[in-house]
């Protein structure tokens, strides 16, 4: 059974206003390229969502690790919206949030990210799509230039070909496989942060794949 | 669930002597060391499976593709007993059979081999005794010895974790992934050929992982 989840991205009021207007978002981001550390109260490893949807991972993940600075990344301005207005009664100088296509993430960081997060991304299904996946050789060499030594990527899925593509993906780009779990909640994984696509398909039964893979 | 299924090594009566006398067992192996080509009508790549089982698998790939040399490995006579009766009415000359333990593989085989197929290798669920994994770097350091040039694996497994704990030793060891199924029956894989071990779980409902490695 394949099961098609259209997602609708609504619009919403006031939403591109809102979120230009909080002080967790990063406007201009450009400018801040190669000294995103300046924006955060301490310096500490920087770690990045790429697609953070409404924003729950990368928030709970900056209330459970204060000595890491994190970054959120999201297209949409009907979707970011939501993480803003989570963060409206919160207080973490930890966290920050860009809107923006993943496709200039080169334009904006440069040497200074130590770990990216892959949440649920699109999978792209068509092979002549290929190149649009977040971690198709395309987005890995992207990454190269923002990385600042060690790489590491984090990525969780419900999406078995996207899975198996990325696991091909990254190992052809001279990535290594460190953590795996082809069944995420049936292992012991207690300081798991689920999002709120993970919440959902996990709740209708379906395996969630993750993966950290790192390359030197 | 966790299912446990006990393998009941039977003893079959004359079975090691039977075994011997078959022409397709190759006896005195370790004086082939570097030659087991010789023992072939033709010259062509060599293909080893290692825990042959019942034979099915290996019989069958002799079967299909004639223009490739194939030798079955398995530790015990009382099951290597099946494969040799499988054979007795049948006319290949590009597979042969060695009963012997996968620990003296390069005893055996010295830069001969184009490819190892690893079909639902005992799990070795323990993590003291990981290094007995096939998948292990202590069997990937034997197996470097006995490829002859480009080194390629094959895996089938039903067994989660085993499989995980595969692709991170595979990729630790500098191999990449060149395909992979996290469910293989699900997808359109028409030149798969089963083991009985496959049959029956895949039959129970179990997923089927495989994957290709490979390395330069």
């Amino acid at each position: 059974m394949v099961m098609v989840i259209e997602v609708r991205l609504k619009h919403v009021k006031g939403a591109a206003e809102s979120v230009e207007k909080s002080s967790y978002v990063i406007i201009e981001e450009e400018a801040q390229k190669g000294q995103m550390q300046s924006l955060f109260i301490n310096k500490a490893p920087l770690h990045i969502e790429i697609g953070m949807g409404k924003g729950n991972f990368i928030i709970e993940n900056a209330k459970k690790y204060p000595h890491i600075n994190f970054i959120g990344i999201e297209k949409y301005d009907s979707v970011i919206i939501r993480a803003v207005q989570k963060l409206e009664e919160e207080k973490l100088d930890n966290l920050k949030l860009i809107r923006m296509d993943a496709t200039n993430i080169d334009k904006i960081f440069e040497k200074e990210v130590d770990t990216i997060y892959l949440n649920f991304s699109d999978p792209w299904p068509k092979d002549r799509h290929a190149k649009r996946r977040l971690s198709s050789s395309t987005f890995l060499k992207r990454y190269d230039a923002i990385f600042s030594k060690e790489k590491k990527i984090v990525m969780k899925t419900d999406n078995r070909h996207l899975f198996e593509y990325s696991l091909m993906s990254f190992t052809d780009y001279g990535y290594q496989i460190k953590e795996l779990s082809l069944d995420l909640y049936k292992d012991d994984y207690p300081d798991n942060i689920a999002t709120e696509y993970e919440e959902k398909f996990h709740t209708l039964g379906y395996p969630i794949y993750r993966v950290s893979v790192n390359k030197k």
